[in-house]
């Protein structure tokens, strides 16, 4: 049987040739010492993997932090920790170029997500070289002689999301200095602890060290490249916000034929709220929901246009005949709308435990994406508005007795805070100057979306630092993060090299 | 404090000083007999509930049939075990009228629910009396002299639900004896042995012993009293139908930042699907769904007005402000109009399990409760087609990774048979005779239940014997039936065999 080969394949080849082809002759420099150092690198790299990162794990938090501050100290980093209340430090350091004036900063996380061990194919903390998929043949690293292969993957927690930069600019550092080029700017590591348990410190660390943490543009380095491997800068995250909807029936489950028509049906209620909040197109039902958008700028339909489209590829890998609008990209619908995504809906009982009853109470989660300007606040007094206008009480604790007894219908509502979305623009001379220092000695067209679809508080530093945010992932798009057998394919952290050494050493604020 | 005494209990009070009042001589004879011998009646009836009754142990339920056949043969009924297929054995037993040509019927189930031991307070086939509640002190009853106290409680699976009647039946049988009274028509007795697992053979081994079965009215005895502790009659039940619901989203979990807005989210296909279905006050939308209703006879809206109304009491007890329609009577509800009900609705997670996921299904679980004349298969055809209208693709299997790719919208529906409802015509001569049967030498007017809210197959009897059918239930409304610490209270045991001896011996069909 032949198998087809992918158009995003060839598009990949073709690319891949393309950036092999181009680059300055500073790179040339930077990839040549990658390419004499791989082991070294990697090994480096496996060292900091090996220890353990979950945020709650105070004492080997610390020793990631530790870890790091000498890695950076190495490369002649002026580092130390910021401390802030019980959280893990946030590692800080600074590189002085001896020219500029300007300062660019970069914001990495060291913290891991929790680990479910028995779903990993190798120990989370004991990091493993494969051949590819989590099922190869696992590499020996002091073993493998010459260049290793690229397509070759590092398995460990947090091997893409969020130590791979770190490794990526150390070495970044290290070729720098091997090749005798300067930076271009100053710049300041910044690299936060607790990013995975929710940043729940970040905004008070930040402004705790907010002089410190001055800088003309901060780049989030966070996340994916792109699904077709190209690279790309993403200039803003949609915010979240979530609620927790519970809507009460009897207070004891009553059988369904002597009490069905008379006593009210829980689920049946809050599957009607539901309906009436949003359609099966996934257009939000809330009146006014939609007024604060703000709308895409000329730069930014214009990006979006010359993103490749994902859609196709992803109806036919995840068994969808149609998506909620089938004449708008999957790009255009998450960077410009918000979202309101049932995560769960629990209420009674299905399938073999089904009883014919009806059930005391139903249960309803919910996350809300938000785009520029809406703001939180805003979004749940309108939710509120109108879950009451369909007849609901709500409540903010479990109801009472005699609150059943008063209000046909309750609710109780369980907000969490979350936080707005942020959206740098395209068109600051910043935003241009971070393009132009990697596409130009690169040699090749960044991928430039104006936001993810996901949620990162990319908010705090337009809010609490008053600078422009832009963000820079490197690991691969299939790198399992936040899930068992996180990886990082090798030819992710080479690319990362090079455009941190690109960023550092061409940068014009 | 003060506590206030419901109205309820009043009426309770009024009714027993005066079902005291006005019995027959004949009636009289058989309470006396009843009174000198309480501890033996309760006696048998635990060694008979001393017998596990789950339907699927075998050599249990057998033992229980023999148990029964003997107990009727010791009173003269000429019993035996009736086999079909691998099912449990039917008892069958026929008592003979010296005088009368007519006959009656009647059914009891012997068979219990399954029961979670951990969930009760003494093992369920460990018959156990109490004071009163299920923590009220137990009591031997070998050391009870006298009379026993009727608020007392029996513990035990089947107490109420269904082998009360059993005991009832044969207590009567022995005070009729005792009391020199005899039966004024014919009596079968017809004890089924899978009424809890569904009845599955039911409907064949009817049909094989139709002609033993023959009578010109049958009895259903099962189910509670009504919740005002007054006896009752019903003419009726609902019938029953269920549907399990699959809709499908992606094909796995997708982040619903980076997805939400463009993949199909299932719970909210699901949530807009079961309100186009229904109404918060539980309307059916489905198209001509209540063409079919058959609308209540004089005598049947006579009948309801005079059911003393639990709603009040019910919504107080239950913490509802409101009920579905607060214009209409609990009982006129759940006997005139079919009922949707959403017993369970599962999809993704809520709470401290909540993940900000499109999840890839969603399940839910309806039952239906149908009124003469709806059809089952009629019901499966409108609904279906209903929810075609909504734009679904049905399946009868789990969807194909190609009917996937095709259908935009797919369901997958798992019918299950489900049954008619049945409404016997109180206007019946039949149905009169019974009343009047129970009412004259009882001395006290029946609650005339035109139909239950639950179901039972009471359409086999009309279906398949071509029999007007009646309800006659006598365990106490809170016996906790088909739950743990099942029990019934002696008062309802004791009014139960006056209500057989009057049968036996005042009907005249």
């Amino acid at each position: 049987m032949k198998r087809r080969i992918s158009p995003l394949i060839i598009i990949c080849i073709l690319f891949t040739l393309n950036v092999r082809a181009e680059v300055s002759d500073s790179i040339q420099k930077i990839r040549n010492y990658r390419q004499a150092n791989e082991q070294k690198i990697v090994k480096e790299f496996m060292e900091l993997l090996a220890i353990p990162n979950v945020a709650s794990d105070s004492a080997n938090i610390r020793k990631n932090a530790d870890f790091i501050a000498e890695m950076l100290k190495r490369r002649g980093v002026e580092s130390r920790l910021l401390e802030f209340k019980d959280t893990p430090p946030a590692v800080y350091g600074e590189l002085k170029s001896p020219t500029a004036a300007k300062t660019i900063g970069i914001y990495v996380h060291y913290d891991g997500q929790p680990v479910d061990v028995s779903q990993w194919k190798s120990e989370p903390w004991k990091p493993t070289l494969r051949e590819g998929a989590v099922d190869s043949k696992s590499i020996d690293l002091n073993s493998a002689s010459g260049s290793l292969n690229p397509e070759w993957r590092l398995y460990a927690r947090s091997a893409g999301d969020d130590k791979a930069p770190i490794s990526a600019i150390t070495a970044a550092l290290d070729a720098m200095k091997a090749a005798g080029v300067s930076p271009s700017v100053n710049v300041k590591f910044f690299f936060e602890g607790e990013e995975e348990a929710g940043s729940a410190h970040l905004p008070g660390l930040m402004q705790q060290y907010k002089d410190l943490l001055k800088a003309d543009v901060w780049m989030l380095c966070d996340g994916p490249v792109h699904q077709s491997r190209k690279q790309q800068l993403f200039f803003g995250a949609r915010g979240v916000m979530g609620v927790e909807m519970t809507v009460y029936g009897p207070t004891r489950a009553l059988h369904s034929g002597h009490y069905g028509n008379w006593a009210p049906n829980p689920i049946a209620l809050l599957a009607n709220l539901l309906a009436s909040m949003r359609d099966m197109e996934g257009k939000i039902l809330i009146p006014n929901f939609y007024d604060s958008v703000r709308p895409l700028t000329d730069s930014e339909r214009k990006a979006i246009s010359e993103v490749p489209a994902p859609d196709q590829q992803m109806r036919g890998e995840l068994g969808l005949a149609q998506t909620e609008d089938n004449n708008a990209s999957m790009v255009e619908r998450v960077v410009s709308i918000p979202a309101l995504n049932i995560r769960g809906f629990q209420g009674g009982n299905v399938g073999e435990k089904a009883a014919n009853a009806i059930p005391i109470e139903a249960k309803a989660s919910i996350d809300f994406r938000l785009v520029p300007d809406e703001k939180p606040a805003k979004v749940r007094e309108m939710t509120e508005q109108h879950i009451k206008n369909q007849g609901f009480h709500i409540v903010d604790k479990p109801p009472t007795p005699e609150e059943r007894k008063q209000f046909a219908k309750i609710i109780y509502l369980q907000w969490d805070d979350g936080y707005p979305a942020a959206r740098t623009s395209m068109d600051l001379p910043e935003s241009q100057a971070v393009i132009h220092a990697i596409e130009k000695p690169l040699g090749f067209q960044l991928i430039n979306m104006p936001s993810l679809g996901g949620s990162i508080p990319m908010y705090l530093f337009v809010d609490v630092l008053n600078t422009p945010v832009i963000g820079l992932p490197i690991a691969n798009h299939d790198d399992n993060q936040h899930a068992a057998n996180e990886n990082l394919r090798l030819q992710n952290l080479w690319d990362g090299i090079e455009i941190y050494a690109a960023l550092f050493t061409s940068l014009q604020l």
